[in-house]
């Protein structure tokens, strides 16, 4: 039923710790691989239980993502996708999409806390990684989110925009960075504030092996 | 000062008619060609003044786009990107990527009118398209925006939704339409409301051959 | 004052435990029986003690709705009604729905995570269910709230969907889902977010034996 | 590919008056009726022309609903449906959802410009249309949307709120109707701003004569 | 610098227990009285040491309003003001007001969970408050406010509408209260949400005795 | 139906021009005069052929504001109402507001263009009108609406503030004034957006002499 | 009443022609000049009647701005303050800015077109400003914003901000610049969308020579 | 990198307690000062141990502001830089500004609770202030923000207006006061909510010694 060449990517989410456990036990005595995505503290407890009890599961960005160990199904080309934050309190956010590609067998290069008030700091680290010749960029930004149009005016690759729920007042909580990337004069596609997520797999389907279309 | 490998876009919206008229005059002597999106009914009758006397502009997707002959010094590897839309209210928006795309030498291939409500047409639709191996699938959708979400989990191409403005209404002129998208259970990458344009340029960017980064 | 035909329907929201328990006292000394929507964590551990203490009450759907026992003064033809959920954060305000209709003696269907990501998975749901005929349809979907109006695409009774507060960022909290099934272009009705309860009472009516009007 | 049971609704939004030419002469072509919602004065006029070469289409509610004459390929029991107005400026609204519903051989009971503000008149309209034992309300109302909630108080048939885009300033154009209906303290479910249409279908869906699910 | 006849009110809101403690020890010093509305949890634990040390302060409508005991130095006709909550959640907001205003010698008349789902007791309720002639009425209604819109239109002293913060989902918090009420057919004035204590002094306004203006 | 002691006013908005010629001949032809709000461009014109033909309708309020000749049916105490607007763009609405006030027999004093920007100017116009002491201040302001709180804090009368729709950007179009108002640390009420007529009726209730309550 | 230092600026949004035409020709009379913001086009046809029969008034940023000729009351040091525009299509705003400054005597330095996607030429524009020591500078950006924020991270002097009307879809209008700029890592304060009057009047005062206070 | 003349300022926010630490630590061990804006309480625990380890740090502003002991690399001006608040609950948000300013070097001068309602006791605290011929007002008001309007009015120095998240219901937390700021009639400049820290750094800018820009 699962489109071939995705991961199994399990949203925490909603769910009882009981039926986290649920699912991943299932998974895990098929033989089959998962990542968990932002479990909460709730459920971290409960699965460090089943960890002690021999599921494999590893933590991975300091929580925010579990691993469980086995095959994920799926083949991707190497990479690298290039992963940059406007400053350090995105860094945890970025980190949650850095794990999940390298869980995937994807190489990423990272530059961290080179926001636009830094400018000249912010240009040689584009030229580093240009050097990598990265297939996608990730921009993580809070507050203004102008990191990310200004990352798609100087690079080759295609730039999808993460807004983060750092700032307060009017348009904090990432709601300025979403509207501005959105309106940015670059080219950028965004996915939601905070979706790290669904924006590594969206750049890991740029490396997807093809395989044909299952019904 | 613009990334090489980025073509020539003049944004019409803001720009007076007689601005406009001077920067594709420059332009075309200095024997670059380029796109314009979105001139307004003003601009348009404005250019065509023009047109009559020598200037060479093609008008694409009903007049939405405008080509100005000549190289646009850029190059991609053929695609395809494939086009979706959901009812033939979106067309007009679809047709305004298409004609950027195949302007930069990059194939397309279509289905439009291919709703969520006629599902099973939707699969004949999306097998179709397969089989050509699109490298990106761009989905225009007005209204609840559901065709994204449902094609992201049917294909193995990165999907990128162009949320339309259709709709009236709490939700309606394709908010509800972006908010869906932002927050579909699929890896989708969303642009604004009606950008085609910016959509098919990050399309574009997928299949760049790449050049050393330009100072 | 009532509705002959509807039954009594006590929301705890804003009323204080000690006002709650005087209700259900009043209505259990005249020999009645209700039902109680969304008791808080306070309130259901004041309503324990009463139980304790005779108060005749049973918590359906995981505490979420409280059975005052007695009878209700209301019938309704036999159902059934069928219930689904596009993933599994959304089941407990499902159940929420389907303990109030059980409770009033109103049959239930049930097809519970099959969200529009697995299509063929839903369409086998969407056949089992039809077969047996439901009068009415409650879709309770998070996030982009895509699945009401798939089923409202393939089903023969009337849909009402109901968005759940599921999904963080941009139209998260049920907001997209809410905006998406306004927007819907199949003919849904909706209730507000997680109003699994109104929704129950909606479909009900539609089942309802009738009577003459009283003043 | 669609649903039995259906008629064909043409949604005239957002579609060139050539292509809603385009579909409707095929549909008769084909032998088949169908409606049209709310055409444009632009493809109304467009229409007449092709009236006059003998597509014969009726106008109904004032130009804004529109009935292709051929048969509709859709059974229903015959209701009746009683429709609401809390005003005089919701009629035209109403009247949509009317025309809908006659064509389809569902039969009408009317109480309009009944507001809240004359709650002795309303009493009086709503006795009245209960002693027609209407299957289904359609309560339209602008402004405020009180008239709705009222009205849920006092029937014993299921209740479907149409805010309505009248009035000015905050919550001006249906939006505090809408939040109201969505917010009522009694069972409504309710249809997004000015949606007469959806609201007919869906009220129409409720006396659908059953017929095998078709793939 | 103050408004004669406006009591002294002291909002609680944002101010730390010392600094109103000390606000509250000058006026008492000074032989004033008055009220203050709202205090945090921590405010009231702090006023509580002061009252056992001597301060003379009275906790009225459950602790969300005090008061410092003293001359208001204001003088008030009579009244009545009629009071009329929607639910029993409401109560808590509306005592507020009534507190205040049995403060400033004002009497009150109330009718308590009167909402429009059950016309007929609210009708009852309405001809036994008009008997006693107010001169305003404070409607405090959480949800869809419909009750301030009816109550408008059946009685004859002008009413002032008070959405209170109950209800979830779109709308919820009292927003769509007071999008209705102010979108209302009937003429309504409003106070912003839960503002119990602003509609109060507006009311006593209505009967305050006059003197010239002081410079 | 209606209260006694509310004058007839007939909301043009959203009634076709016939339509209200034909409310307004029958309310002649029952010998009763009306007032009728903000006609539009066609209903204007339509009823000036009405005029010429013999209905006895005055324009008030440059137009904004109707009047048909004959008797209202209400009895006021005279008043004054004291009128303030901030800026001359505010009279307009101001003055659909004194032409109501006026046909039902209430004097007026009026302070227009009074902001705060000129205090010293204010102040002396709130001396000026004090004197007249009026029972109820009706406060027009655009922009950020501080004129309201102002005023609010000078004088003995309850005051009642008309955000006025003049402004551009965030905020604009009354929306800040609406916010402030509702925000006011003085007990304000307030109507909604250019609601003239309304704050007018609200007013002249306070004026109204008693009679019984009909049914 | 006025602020010694502030030049008259008549604001002609919301008043009718002649009012403003009174307005003028009193100023004119008195021997003063003035400055007139934002004429419509009807106020400026009616303006030029009487420019005709001899009212000095001068045209000035494409007639957005018009200048009563006289003396304006005011003394500035001479400045600069420099004015930056974030694409062609802010520059109509920054004129308006340019022109109100100029007619003060302040000197302004201007770099337009020189937004973030082309970083190189804003940086040597931006050197070119600073070696004119501007005391303050005005940064006019439509879409997302990001040129002020950028701007604000290479000068010594305070920024202020103004969102341009600029851009279609989610945050268009100017509202996600606005909110962007709110939200700026960068230490800037900001005016409303397209408040170039506004703006250039703070900035004007950062120049004021200043006298006493006047009552 | 960073501008020459802007003070090392460590915005806490999202920041970990241990990031924060090695950040003051390494400016520590480079011999410089800083600012340290909203530490949160986790932060301030883990800072204090710090302290007493020997990094010299002073809580200011009730340990809302840090100062890492060390030159701060500017030089400004004397200042004075005036600040009012509209009330006592403003007073912690205007103190952290202050805070600011003072360790720039930059002399201030305060009247705090001086709301529009006391405006002759407002009047009196701005004829002080003015004798002492501030640079700068930095006005911090809740609610509805009218004290920055009326400031603007009468002051001859540049205003900016400091929004405070103050207040409840509609407009509550600060956006009423922004909204009206953006909207006043007067010529303000406005930071977001309760953006204390900008305001000052604003502040400072206007008062900076220039030296040649950096690249």
């Amino acid at each position: 039923m699962r489109r071939t060449g995705v991961p199994e990517i399990v949203l925490a989410n909603g769910k009882s710790a009981e039926h986290l456990v649920g699912i991943l036990r299932a998974l895990h005595r098929r033989g089959e691989g998962a990542l968990v995505s932002r479990p909460t503290a709730v459920q971290l407890r409960r699965l460090r239980v089943e960890m002690r009890r021999g599921l494999p599961i590893r933590e991975l960005a300091g929580g925010r993502v579990l691993r469980l160990l086995g095959p994920l199904r799926v083949r991707f080309t190497p990479g690298p996708i290039a992963l940059l934050t406007a400053g350090t309190g995105d860094v945890a956010i970025a980190e949650e999409a850095r794990a999940v590609l390298e869980e995937l067998g994807i190489r990423t290069v990272t530059a961290y806390d080179v926001g636009v008030a830094g400018l000249h700091r912010l240009l040689r680290a584009v030229r580093r990684l240009e050097r990598r010749r990265p297939r996608c960029y990730l921009v993580f930004a809070g507050r203004e989110g102008a990191l990310a149009t200004v990352v798609a005016g100087l690079v080759r690759a295609p730039v999808v925009g993460v807004p983060v729920s750092i700032g307060y007042g009017r348009g904090g909580g990432g709601e300025a960075g979403l509207s501005a990337m959105l309106q940015s004069c670059a080219p950028l596609a965004v996915v939601n504030i905070d979706a790290a997520v669904p924006a590594a797999l969206f750049a890991a389907h740029l490396l997807a092996r093809r395989a044909p279309l299952r019904r």
